[in-house]
């Protein structure tokens, strides 16, 4: 049986520590039972995929899994990153496999509907 | 014992229908569930916050609730959302509350674990 492919979890990036900090938060229970999965940023933050896929390879690991933090494909998806995975498949001599945007898997619209009903609970709750 | 707001699940909007497309399926389990929600668009895409809060009027609600479609808080939320929601609270003499985006509810993070799991469950299935 082969092995896994090292996970890294894409975010977009922001020069704004909070917002940074929002997805370090969404990654941690991902981190915390995945072993060897990571956070990485597309752009204006670090560590960046590239720092992680060398780190990675450091380790020993050859094949990965980007698994994007974004709703929905945009042009970063669909042009962007492809074009970074390519550039870095051949600069580690790795494999890198990029999943669907995690917005397209029905686990996400359910966690959506989840929190919907958790706001209306709010309204709900004596407002003293 | 007041009204519950009618919720409107707020995504940035884009040209391109694969995205919208994207938004109205996350949407969908929501929409099946709580009466009177509506998906809304920042910009780019139809319909709009003012078009969906407009034909709220119209049906009698006064109070409205925005959850935003936003794995984190960036410019947009920060700034563009709540300058729209105050003239539009004029203009419609309504309030609307806007909630924290969605990214900032742990379900999410619980959400995006099961995505990376079943990610690797395709892995360790026969690949034939």
């Amino acid at each position: 049986m082969k092995a896994d492919p090292a996970i890294i979890l894409l975010a977009h990036g922001s020069s704004d520590a909070r917002w940074c900090e929002t997805f370090e938060k969404l990654a941690a229970p991902t981190l915390q039972s995945v072993e060897g999965s990571r956070v990485a940023y597309m752009e204006l933050a670090e560590p960046s995929i590239d720092t992680v896929v060398a780190e990675g390879v450091k380790a020993g690991t050859t094949s990965f899994k980007i698994v994007p933090l974004f709703l929905a494909a945009g042009r970063h998806l669909r042009k962007d990153v492809p074009g970074m995975i390519e550039e870095l498949e051949t600069a580690h001599n790795v494999t890198i496999e990029l999943a669907a945007p995690i917005g397209e898997n029905p686990e996400l619209g359910k966690a959506i509907c989840e929190v919907v009903q958790q706001e209306l609970s709010k309204e709900a709750a004596p407002q003293d």
